[in-house]
């Protein structure tokens, strides 16, 4: 195994779900729902199968009806433009997107900043790169960015910022002043950013802003988005990237070597959910938010410290007030203990004392798992 | 863009597609077929998607049955054994199981020794990785490998022989003798082995031999196959690794950070089509097997110099015997001088001059579209 490799062996989903899977726990580790999304966005996948739209290999850059449906809905949603044919990118998913943006971007010994803890993707993809990953630690209780440590840690070499908000554990989501600050400084040093947005229709406190929308962004960033997470078909693997043509074609350019194209058919299926009505999302997003409620509640009856997420569809917690010293070791024991598979937070963190006593829970399950999930975790305390 | 990527902004297949889609040309370029594969398959995926199978994340190594459904059929087909828990892993494509392979398997400063002309991701691939690509020439009129050339291309900084046979885009089978010199070198030096056998089900002269199944090489080969090719869905983009399973963890960990997992439904859909009877098989490749030989006709007949392939859906010609002397502009004035389009094999070689005359045509097409492409083409000499 590459060198760069090392230490990346099995990612922290895989081994929770393998133990999620042999234990029969209820899985709150990975993040996908336990329902499928609507039947009328599933039904588009079978009219497209069967009417064979995308059953061969369809273009590079996706099909046009996706691309157009992107454009169009970041158009309703966020008010920007995006032209279809050279500033959207189809991929396999957010993470495919990540790969190939960072592998496109970045050159050997070029340096990253990105927000920790961090999805275990942004680390392994900045390694296989060749570059270096320079953390910007959140801390609890609000995880906010520290802005001052931010300007402080580029340097000459700082090529790209990697952002995720909402972010992927905390639930925290930037605020207009955050973003402004990030804009300024990715302007003033002259950085690319990369900006991981797969929740963006998960926000349950203020609002989802893009970063693209600010002023100076638009040419110097990359934006990621998913299907998975908003429609709740986590396995059709359909992502995109919007952008500067300059930057879409640099990441076309890696992309079209990883997986050439992918998800044919399901292609043709988010374009129509891409167009459903604002209603859907609504209702997304206030189910999800009582569901957070409903988990928040519990894990906080059970003795935890509940990180409130703003957005995403997980919740962090610190489990030291269960006098619980290591989440790692906490979340392998917990499926035999109680029956519930959970993910520390400790992986996502460069320095391991950062986050040794939080793990995470996601909550996009049905009404009466997330009960019986807490009921189980009520035995712990 | 990162400057390993210089040089391979597009393939030559968006290339051609998009010039096929502009003309209105018949598409000869790139490898997919004009018919879906069987009705039972695709319903299979209809099912997967109704019943709710694979709509979330599928396990990282892909779903239990299909990596059985592989490990049987390679016993079935081949006689060789693999573990489906731990030899077998399911990729988006074989495009990505090469990224992927590469990606771990390589450190920068490695050199890996590849077939020119090859398939134009294994470029990319290998520079992506930091490595270097050794070309051995096939030649023209048979484009055996030639074996001295090979031994004296291993350096003392060979890691690896990435493989392909059938060969895209020549059409040649490596034939027993010369597997069991590879074979022999790569075990003598020590090198790791890669094999890119997608087209294994079209071979029209001799057999497809794994070279896995010889001698030493089970423990240090990465056999690469798909679906797609052979199930005629190539937009749903299913491949699979098998291997030891050092090799195939190793791979496993650079594929979860790519794609992470991909075409959930679908892997259930391709685990039932590698269960067909073999008549599907033999079906399949007689049907090609007839298509080929009515395009080299129709080829020869235009006054092309066609040289027959052992294997593959493609035809390799020179259009030398026609006074053209540029491969890529014939491809790119083709589609206006006579409706067809075609792909140079110029820009799979590292030395221009080495194919500058060849161009290659697919012929996984309807017989009648042949038919008229070879009608068209005639008006050519
Ligand atoms: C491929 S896992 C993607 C992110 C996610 O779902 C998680 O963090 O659980
Ligand atoms: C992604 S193109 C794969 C290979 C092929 O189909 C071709 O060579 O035309």
């Amino acid at each position: 195994l590459n060198r760069r490799l090392d230490g990346l062996g099995t990612t922290i989903f895989a081994e929770m779900s393998a133990l999620a899977a042999a234990t029969g726990a209820i899985n709150l580790g990975q993040g996908f729902p336990d329902t499928d999304g609507p039947e009328e966005v599933r039904e588009a996948a079978v009219r497209a199968l069967r009417d064979g739209r995308g059953n061969q290999y369809p273009p590079g850059p996706g099909v046009p009806e996706l691309r157009t449906a992107v454009a169009e809905h970041q158009a309703r949603r966020y008010g920007l433009s995006f032209d279809p044919d050279t500033e959207v990118l189809v991929t396999a998913g957010a993470t495919e997107a990540i790969a190939a943006t960072l592998l496109a971007l970045l050159e050997p010994g070029d340096e990253v900043i990105a927000f920790e803890p961090y999805y275990d993707s942004y680390a392994a993809c900045i390694a296989m790169a060749g570059a270096t990953r320079v953390p910007l630690t959140l801390r609890a209780p609000d995880f906010r960015p520290d802005l001052d440590a931010l300007r402080d840690a580029v340097t000459p070499r700082t090529r790209l910022l990697l952002l995720n908000s909402p972010h992927n554990p905390t639930g925290m989501v930037l605020n207009p002043g955050e973003l402004a600050a990030i804009a300024e400084l990715a302007v003033e040093r002259d950085l690319l950013v990369v900006t991981d947005e797969v929740y963006e229709h998960l926000v349950f406190e203020g609002e989802h802003t893009p970063l693209i929308s600010l002023p100076g962004m638009r040419e110097r960033t990359v934006a990621i988005s998913s299907a998975g997470k908003t429609f709740s078909f986590t396995g059709w693997k359909v992502g995109w990237v919007t952008g500067a043509a300059p930057l879409v074609a640099a990441v076309r350019t890696a992309k079209q070597y990883l997986t050439f194209v992918s998800s044919g058919p399901f292609q043709y299926a988010v374009a129509e959910a891409l167009r459903l009505p604002d209603g859907f999302f609504t209702g997304f997003r206030e189910d999800l938010r009582a569901k957070r409620d409903l988990l928040a509640g519990g894990l906080a009856d059970a003795g935890l410290t509940v990180f409130r997420p703003q957005g995403t569809y997980f919740i962090t917690t610190d489990i030291a007030a269960l006098g619980e010293k290591d989440g790692l070791a906490f979340c392998r024991s917990l499926p035999e203990r109680c029956g519930v598979v959970a993910v520390p937070n400790a992986v996502f963190y460069d320095d391991p004392e950062a986050g040794r006593t939080q793990v995470r829970f996601a909550f996009c399950k049905r009404e009466e798992i997330l009960r019986e999930a807490a009921a189980r975790l009520s035995g712990l305390g």
